[in-house]
């Protein structure tokens, strides 16, 4: 039995990701999840740079998100990141985005494996094991 | 019985938009759905920007879209809006983004009716027919 | 003597690219003149996606710009675009984002032509023709 | 005569401003020195949104950057920030990104100095003390 990891990045809330509503515009949030992702696999070990380098892709196949609360120019954030399931041909993040101890954002992004070429394939076992799943 | 008003853009695909990975980056399918849902109030006669004025918004309350298709730099895509659902308090829009006959993005926004003061309230009567519910 | 070939292409603003100040941010002017340039390129038959897959890539080397008024979301923008100077190795091109008769911006982008690997070469004599340089 | 205070801020590049080229698009390097901006008027003990919150603005005037070499995914940069003039009316930033010791981009952006209704003013004392001026 395995317990979920959770890996925590912090981020300041630059001019540029707010909106004419004075606070950050919503697309901005699955950014910061993009940002969450990628702390989570390089505290795993792992680097998706690398992996692309070697022909292995994850892009996002699905995404959904909830704003139960705004933010600000120069805030700091935090984002939660953490696997959700692995599975053969894929994967899914789940996040929370807080300030101090109020939740922003809760979202999750499915993510399938393919290669230089588009075709979907099976998780390479060091990269299954790293996001958490059995090798 | 009304039926489904569908109002279609025309967006052309910005080097800005594009990633590392030679496609459109995630979210901005999620900016796009806020160009088609900016185009759809223009098109039943709204104009977003004067509800802003009056103390009339409608953030993004929570979003998901799927990305089955990825495209490139230069390629025009259409994003096909319409309303799904009209509430007291709240809209929700879906969307289709198309490459020709190719469905690249299906997704939804779900809207809250807030004031000035973040303060949630029931949507006017004139916007509310503008989206197509109950005058 | 040739005579200067202006292009001009209409945006409207986006809630995305508006900030906290309620106008449009800065740095999305200077995206807008990519969608010029783009703009300028097709409409002088060339197809900037095209040259790249033939490994020539036109990446900026320097930009200026100046923003004497702003402007803010559901506003329609013209941006003009023309080559100022074209060399053996690069191109400039001028911009000015207007809205009406009231000039938002001007600016200018320097690019070097350069090959897959990044290294500097000469531009294609039908590219260097196609900005209006001698062929 | 005061010596020149310089503030290193470092940044991980995202994804999200990569571009088909597989490196940062130009656009982002101005907005990261948006970034090290707001992190110099920080450590020089301001706060550029309680500037605002007393409805002084600072907006960007006038840009300029070169770009001598490419950073990609998931690298590390620093941007460093000075003032490099105090006006009555406004402020002058310079800027270099570097990745370990070499230059990415060097710029500056010009600032002026206006109220909540876009008026020019002078520069609040403090402001200007802080910025490096005389007070």
């Amino acid at each position: 039995m395995s317990e979920k990891r959770i890996v925590e990045t912090a981020l300041r809330v630059r001019y540029a990701e707010t909106d004419a509503m004075g606070i950050v515009y919503h697309a901005n949030y699955i950014v910061w999840f993009e940002v969450g992702r990628g702390e989570y696999m390089r505290q795993m070990g792992g680097n998706y740079a690398e992996w692309e380098a070697q022909g292995i892709f994850l892009p996002v196949a699905e995404v959904w998100a909830r704003f139960p609360a705004p933010t600000r120019y120069g805030d700091v954030v935090k984002v939660r990141t953490w696997v959700e399931e692995v599975r053969s041909r894929g994967v899914t993040f789940d996040y929370e985005v807080a300030k101090d101890d109020q939740i922003l954002t809760t979202g999750w992004t499915k993510h399938v494996c393919v290669d230089a070429e588009g075709r979907v394939r099976t998780l390479p076992p060091r990269l299954r094991e790293m996001l958490g799943g059995e090798g």
